[in-house]
This record gives structure tokens, C-alpha cells and sequence, in this order.
């Protein structure tokens, strides 16, 4: 018994399943998790891959770290989407306040508490409020400013198109600190440079800065995954001032070697 | 129709294909040539992906540029494999006087000429001796000695088990100049790593410093690549002397990045 995402209308990627964990379809999406025989046990929503156990460090590390380490004290962090709880534990890592997960699915995250090791433990941490809601809603009522904004979203299709348009950026940069930053999963540049060239064209023209960084990620199409950290002020570069504990990708020399560009990354960026 | 390969037992990495282009059984394994959709042309070797139009630059510029350009003043270089000839194209970027490559199968170069662009054209040019010799022989007779040896073999399966041997780099050390280096492909840190530390294993071993690169490679396993560039003295890092033009990957900050290592790998290489 396989899972195959179709990466493309033309490249397949496929594992093979011990067992089906869960399954449902709630009000947005489909919602499975596999125990697979090379990845552990595997999420997918929308039959794509979102979680697995063995590669989900490279992206949730890569997400939070390069961004928040290079923060001075950052005090309120906003998290979008990642109901599996993965980028809030990499946030719990840092000394952090108070951090508000705002997440459309509640389904998500009941069917990740029963299956993946962290994800009940992260979101019982006292500094954490989750909501259920839409986050576009969520940033156009809120009143509270936040030093990092993290979006572990989904692909631009359905509900999640809204991440890649332009007022979306617009009602965000109201709502970060004004030396904060915004994470921002960027898609793969082997398939989705399109996707990327849109937003990046978007981000360019709504914040004062725009860093791209790169990192790798098995089991997401191309194995190569793209990251905006963004700024409401000039920002040249990031220096980690505090390196997080129990890593498996991230480290100091990891920081600064993801914001070097390929040569036909880095023209896009110029 | 589809070509799927097994990247292992229970992984499977599928293109769609328009056409067969190409398809012999030679002496030492089965050539396969297929123009895909989304990745231009692959060239296959027993049912394993080897190059794809698309993205063996990633591979092809990472085996050869961050060793070749920090040798300084190199004129002869060995190519062990590589029979597509998209490393030696990589070579040829830089100023050499002298490259003698050894492949194996005469078969493979022949498929290569006929439908890769660059194949015929850098097979042709006068500073090189093409031999169609298993590389384990001729290491042990040739006369030559080597300033950069680059080993473009296959995984450690079949005719190529001999390139994860202690023998093997015993002989390619005494072909070795003084100042010069080796450049070995080393599989993935995604799902080889078990071969990946016996090789480091030997390699510490047989020279007096082994440093590893990373780089990205979406059709190959785990989408991210190995590469162990090896010398008969203590060389504590690799500053590149020149940056060869017209490539799509490496560039001068790339040579930097790509000795960086994620924390899970830098632990097996202290």
C-alpha cells in the first residue's frame, strides 16, 4: 500500500504504508496520517505531504530559527497555520513570552495530539494561545503587535491563496513590531519558481526588506524549500544572537550558509 | 507511461515520460535514455537516475568546482566514470592542460552523444584522453600523476562496490600529486548514511584530511547530495582561486555554504 503525492501534473513521489492512522474529512480539507516504513508516521492534507517524523526538523527548524534567533528580545510571537505543532515547539526553544497559534482547522491539531509525539505538549505550554480561526480574519481584528509572525502555511491552492496576494502582506505589516519579522515558507524553487517570482515581486513593494533563505527538505517537491523573512526596515543581513538547543538541522554555521543563493537563485533576488 | 525509481525499498521517486529514446542492455548494465515532462531527458543506469537536463548541474558543479578551483595552477586531472561528460564539461571550465577520464562503458558515451547537447562537444576537445577501462585497472598501471582525481561513479552496488573500498583509495593516493586533491560523489545523508560513515571511515583513514560538501539534487534519494573532497596533507578549508563562469549553481558564496553542515551530519564528522 503506497502514498503518492503528485509533486507535479508529471513527477510522483511515493512511500510505502504500513498502516492508515487516521483519516477524515473535515470542513476544509482531508486529513491523513500514515505510519510509513521509511518516514515514520506521515501527515498529508490535501494528499500532500505536510509532516513526516523523519525530515519535518529541516523545515520547522529552518522556519524559526534563522529568523528568530536574530531578534533582541523578542517578547510576542504570532504563528499561522501549523496545526501540527512542529514550528511552535522550534518557538519554544526561545525565551518567548507569549505566542498566539492561529489555526483555520481544529481537526488538525486533534488528529496530531494522537499521533505525533509533541504536538499535545507544545500547545499545553502556558505561553501559548491557540485559536481556531481564519488568520486573515484573525490579523484584521487583532490588537496586539507581534516581534515575529511565522506562516506555516499551505501551497497556494484553496483556502491558502489568500497567503500568496498582495493585501494579505498589507494588513500583516500592520500588525508587526517595528523591528519585527515575518517568516514566510516560500515553495520550491525546482517546481514553483513562478509562485516564488509573484511573491517575491509582492513582498519587494509592500516591506523595506526581503532575505530569501534555502534549505533542504526530502519529502517536499524538489527537495529544496524556500524561505522570505521579511522587514519593515532596512535589514542587510541576520546575525544569530542566541543559538537554540537540541537541533537537528539548525546550528551557527547553518544560519549563515542558507542565506547564500545559487546562481540561478540569486538573480532572481537581485 | 512512467519511469520510477526505487530510491529504496519503500520510497519511489516516478517521472512521466513522452518517449523512449533510448534503451540497450551493454555488458556492465541496462542504458536508458527518456525524454520526461518535467525534467528534459534522463539518462538512467540500472533503473537509477544519473542525469536529468534539469537539474544535474546541482550535481555536475558541485563534484568538481569547490575542490577544482582552490587547487592552485592544477594541469592534470582524472575523471573516474562520468561517461554522460557532464563533469568533464564542468572541468573544462577552468584552465587545464591535461584530463584523461576513464569510464567503463563505451556504451553509455555513445547513448550520451546522441542526445545530450554537451556530450559530443566536450568529448572532442584536445585536452583530453577518453579510456574505456575499468578505473580500478588503470589506477594501478598508469604512470601519471594526478592533481585532481574526481570520481563520478554509481552507488555502491554491483561493479561499482569497489569504489567504498580501503584498497581502492590506497592506490588512487600513491596517483595523487602532493598538493593535489579527490573529489568522491558520497551518496545520501538522507538514506545512506550507514555507507556514508563507513567511506569516512576510510577515507580518515588513508589520507590526512577528508572534508565533506553538501549540495542540493532533486531526482537523486533524499534530494540532497554528498560530496568528500580528500588530500595527502592538513587542509583545514578550501578558499576558491578562481570562479569559473557560466555556471547555474556555484558561485563564490555557494563554495562557502556548502562546506557548512547541518548539526545531525557535522556530529559524525568531528
Amino acid at each position: 500500500m503506497y502514498f503518492s503525492e503528485k509533486q507535479t501534473a508529471n513527477t510522483e513521489f511515493r512511500v510505502k504504508i504500513k498502516k492508515v492512522l487516521f483519516r477524515k474529512k473535515s470542513k476544509f480539507q482531508k486529513i491523513e496520517i500514515f505510519e510509513s516504513f521509511d518516514w515514520g508516521k506521515v501527515l498529508a492534507l490535501d494528499s500532500l505531504f505536510m509532516v513526516t517524523e523523519k525530515d519535518e526538523f529541516f523545515y520547522h527548524e529552518s522556519l524559526v530559527h534563522p529568523l528568530l534567533s536574530s531578534i533582541k528580545n523578542p517578547e510576542k510571537v504570532l504563528i499561522i497555520g501549523g496545526g501540527d505543532g512542529g514550528t511552535l515547539r522550534e518557538v519554544l526553544k526561545h525565551p518567548i513570552k507569549d505566542i498566539v497559534q492561529v489555526e483555520i482547522d481544529e481537526e488538525v491539531v486533534k488528529a496530531c495530539k494522537k499521533f505525533f509525539s509533541w504536538t499535545s505538549k507544545v500547545f499545553k505550554d502556558k505561553r501559548v494561545k491557540l485559536i481556531f480561526e481564519d488568520a486573515n480574519i484573525f490579523i484584521k481584528k487583532t490588537k496586539d503587535k507581534f516581534d515575529v509572525i511565522i506562516l506555516d502555511t499551505s501551497d497556494p491552492v484553496g483556502p491558502a491563496k489568500v497567503f500568496y496576494k498582495r493585501e494579505f502582506y498589507r494588513n500583516l505589516r500592520k500588525i508587526l513590531k517595528k523591528n519585527g519579522g515575518i517568516s514566510i515558507q516560500a515553495e520550491s524553487p525546482i517546481h514553483h519558481l513562478k509562485t516564488i517570482k509573484n511573491l517575491y515581486k509582492i513582498l519587494k513593494e509592500e516591506f523595506k526588506s526581503v532575505l530569501p533563505y534555502l534549505s533542504p527538505m526530502p519529502t517536499y517537491p524538489g527537495g529544496l524549500w524556500l524561505y522570505f523573512f521579511v522587514f519593515n526596515k532596512k535589514v542587510k543581513s541576520l546575525k544569530p544572537l542566541r543559538i537554540p538547543e537540541k537541533t537537528k538541522y539548525y546550528n551557527k554555521d547553518i544560519h549563515f550558509a542558507g542565506f547564500k543563493m545559487p546562481e540561478f537563485l540569486g538573480r532572481l533576488f537581485c
